[in-house]
């Protein structure tokens, strides 16, 4: 991949291929086809990604991506504000209001404890989520984090911080998922989903 | 995918997800990737591509893409202009530069004749090949175009005009890759390898 012959090219593969994902190849074969769009459609796509970049702000509540200092979940007098799920990323914010099932706010860690990688409670937003629980009155707090050992310390440091200032604090239950065949779930999964079975009517009603 | 929260971060994704292969959810993948470089990263980023698209040009001689005139290769005097090799497509020219097996020039079609998909042989740069066969000296034309039906109409449709007009015409070699497996070879390739057979001694000397 080194005769582009093009150093235009080249420098537009470059940048390419530093998307994650995106190797020298696929780079190649994007800037091919950005190559065959017109010029306006080009400047479109630049400028959406440098405007997101300028503009895009953090919810000052939750650490949801928002357009404006409030998120639109935050900002919504219809969700429960009594009710925080925590999670590690903005992309599982967006993953569970696609389920469609959740009515409360959401508080955005920003990553997960992890020794291996080097982050620590400090480098998260925790210390808000306790600022969160110390001053106002939370009934509900639920961990929604990776089935991880660094999903677990998470909630566990967190839990540790706040459990005698929140009335419930609760997990995304984990089990076989839906559509799962027995045989292919793990030990752990399987040998959980027992110990948690839960009651057969409560979930047919 | 409704809910990002963000029309910033939606408008983004929506351009992402038009590059080829990359779909909602890888688009969502490359924003927040995004997100997370300096501004000044995604400004030499978009502008790798804006230039690009301004600038690059299509070498007048071979079609080849070009940051000049004439591209590198043909304005090299090293290279043999006599030979000349057909290509569909720019990709096809640096495949073929990688294997540095290679010491003439270029000509890039841009597609190949393919009915099904509406292309004619107007639609490509066969006229200026015709050209360069009629006012210059070709010593020898290389078929470079996929094993497939396409790309033998496309050898077949300009072999007719050329015939009586260049000294040579070739096609690459037809075969088993170097490394395969003959179980694992179609019969066409197979029984096409074994016609074609060549002279040991020619290829181990």
């Amino acid at each position: 991949m080194d005769n582009l012959s093009s150093k235009l090219l080249e420098n537009a593969v470059n940048q390419l291929s530093k998307l994650p994902g995106v190797g020298k190849k696929s780079a190649l074969r994007l800037a091919l086809f950005l190559l065959k769009q017109s010029e306006s459609d080009i400047e479109l796509f630049t400028a959406s990604l440098l405007t997101m970049k300028k503009n895009l702000l953090y919810c000052t509540q939750c650490h949801n991506l928002s357009d404006a200092e409030i998120c639109e979940i935050c900002a919504n007098s219809q969700r429960n504000r009594m009710q925080i799920c925590v999670v590690q990323d903005i992309r599982d914010v967006i993953a569970i209001e696609n389920t469609q099932q959740y009515k409360g706010v959401y508080h955005v860690l920003g990553g997960i404890i992890s020794p291996m990688e080097g982050v620590g409670p400090g480098d998260l937003n925790i210390q808000s989520l306790l600022d969160k629980c110390d001053h106002h009155e939370v009934s509900e707090l639920i961990f929604a984090m990776p089935a991880t050992p660094e999903g677990d310390t998470t909630a566990y440091y967190i839990y540790k911080h706040i459990k005698d200032k929140v009335l419930k604090v609760t997990l995304i239950a984990r089990g076989i998922g839906i559509g799962e065949e027995l045989e292919y779930a793990d030990e752990l999964t399987l040998g959980r989903s027992l110990l948690a079975r839960t009651d057969f009517e409560g979930i047919f009603r």
